[in-house]
């Protein structure tokens, strides 16, 4: 199963993180900035000139993530790849997030494909086909119609009947989702905090929907096909939620750039120190302005930094 | 305004309608149907033949579509496109849906785009620039970078900030969105009909919301650049959230397939027929399966017996 690679893989590295490869174009490192700034003083301007932009940013963030994922793939067991920066490029930047998940793959990463996909059931399906719908060929990385991921984010305010669909491909296909439940946001106790006339909050219910559609589907340690996005910064709700969804996988974001240090991550985590892989964007993609030297090499320093922070506060990581 | 443009072209249709180009490979007339079959039996044997297939499948679903804009643009005031049907063809499928968008506003339709996009403020303001971050320039067909939408439709369980930066470009550019509020399908009650502390449900909750997101960015006819998704297989709801938010424009999924009819719909009007826009998607694309004839001319005619079950329930359509 799924969430036991995952699982498998995070002991094997002592590193319950993953990477986030949410590659705008303004993190791209000076020679890359240039190569773009070349040709961007024309876009805007024909519709020409705005393919021809979009078409070399979208290589040259495909490039980028190649580099990333060459120097972090033996310390990290994931990455989590936001296509919101990629569909900012229009239909390049989705053909880049495709040939960058199936890169991943081939380097032997997990892929977790952020895009809170939602919908009724019948167009549930078909995100679920788009994302998690068939097996991968480590083979191929000739681009093909689909976005082959091991996991995807999804939104569950639609109820069961548009969870359902993505529950039945992870079955039949090996993979895995995780529901938004207690957001990482500032404003995401707007709603998610509210107290419902049984004494829940609405994360809390979300929660519990989720502890529900995982049922049958858990692996050996314990944990479903279907986990939790569990905001780091908010450490009081994920304790909550650590204790109340015992076979539900958190995916924790919101470390480094959003505020959460490694403290605030404890909550998270079972005594083992297993139950959530936490992410880490900006802070990587980014490390070689703080760091200097190349930016591929400063984000595998940055992950080496974020692992023994991690390390400090989890202990050694084990199997129950 | 742009939701002032949809109600004048509503008015001047006399029909509160769009049509959903949710167009499934399997919705293709036999025609299509046949060249696609061709070349299937190859699909899944190679990544080669698997990009053909997808290639060519989104190819006819883009011709299917401008088929159907060129028999409705004159009769129709809107499109919904819902993404996810294109992007379970890949990036192959993307780009269809993004040539789709494009050339139904070169037919003057309005472009209701069904992503149901939702993230943290950050990544919200990636899918905002994504399908809302520019005007449209009617005169370009030619694929560029990105999916020029009149509207977007977007999920609010994050709160305020992943929904601002929508707004923002709405303010800016003239857009609108569509927050999901009380959805159509079966188990939408699961959390949006739940009870809070204080009363409300949780739709009456994110209704309130909307309403407030929209402030200070009201047309001539009183609606906000902020609208909602409600559900027309929910009447009850409907007529509570129509009464609770006057500002706040409709969209209005679930006639037909769905099972709601005419009757049902009403209650997401107001007295003069207008406050919202109601969707057909299956009704429309496969009428010819029902009325026999080409599947344009059958959608055709679909859509005028839409327009007048409608108009008998509603009656004329006029400005307050």
């Amino acid at each position: 199963m799924i969430v036991d690679t995952l699982i498998e893989k995070i002991i094997e590295k002592q590193n319950p993180t993953c990477v986030g490869l949410d590659t705008a174009l303004e993190y791209l490192p000076p020679d890359m900035q240039n190569e773009l700034n070349a040709i961007s003083k024309n876009a805007n301007k024909s519709a020409l000139a705005d393919a021809r932009f979009y078409h070399l940013a979208s290589q040259l963030v495909y490039k980028f993530n190649c580099g990333i994922i060459d120097k972090i793939a033996d310390i990290v067991p994931a990455v989590k790849v936001q296509i919101a920066y990629y569909e900012e490029l229009g239909h390049a930047g989705v053909m880049a997030f495709e040939k960058t998940i199936k890169y991943a793959k081939k380097m032997g990463m997990i892929v977790i494909t952020d895009a809170k996909r939602n919908d009724i059931g019948a167009t549930a399906t078909r995100y679920a086909n788009a994302f998690i719908g068939r097996n991968y060929e480590t083979d191929i990385i000739f681009p093909r119609a689909d976005f082959p991921s091991d996991f995807l984010t999804v939104n569950g305010y639609l109820g069961s009947d548009g969870i359902t669909p993505f529950v039945e491909q992870c079955k039949k296909h090996d993979k895995g989702i995780f529901v938004l439940v207690k957001t990482s946001n500032p404003s995401s106790g707007e709603l998610q905090n509210l107290k419902l006339e049984d004494g829940r909050t609405v994360y809390e219910c979300m929660g519990d929907m989720v502890e529900r559609w995982g049922e049958g589907t858990h692996g050996k340690y314990g944990y479903s096909c279907v986990g939790a996005v569990v905001g780091a910064t908010y450490p009081e709700e994920a304790k909550v939620l650590r204790a109340r969804l015992p076979h539900t996988f958190f995916l924790v974001p919101g470390y480094g750039a959003q505020g959460a240090n490694a403290e605030m991550l404890k909550n998270c985590f079972d005594n083992n120190g297993l139950g959530g892989v936490v992410n880490n964007s900006r802070g990587v993609l980014c490390a070689y302005r703080k760091r200097g030297g190349t930016y591929d090499e400063a984000a595998r320093a940055a992950c080496l930094d974020m692992r023994a922070d991690l390390q400090n506060v989890l202990g050694a990581i084990c199997a129950k």
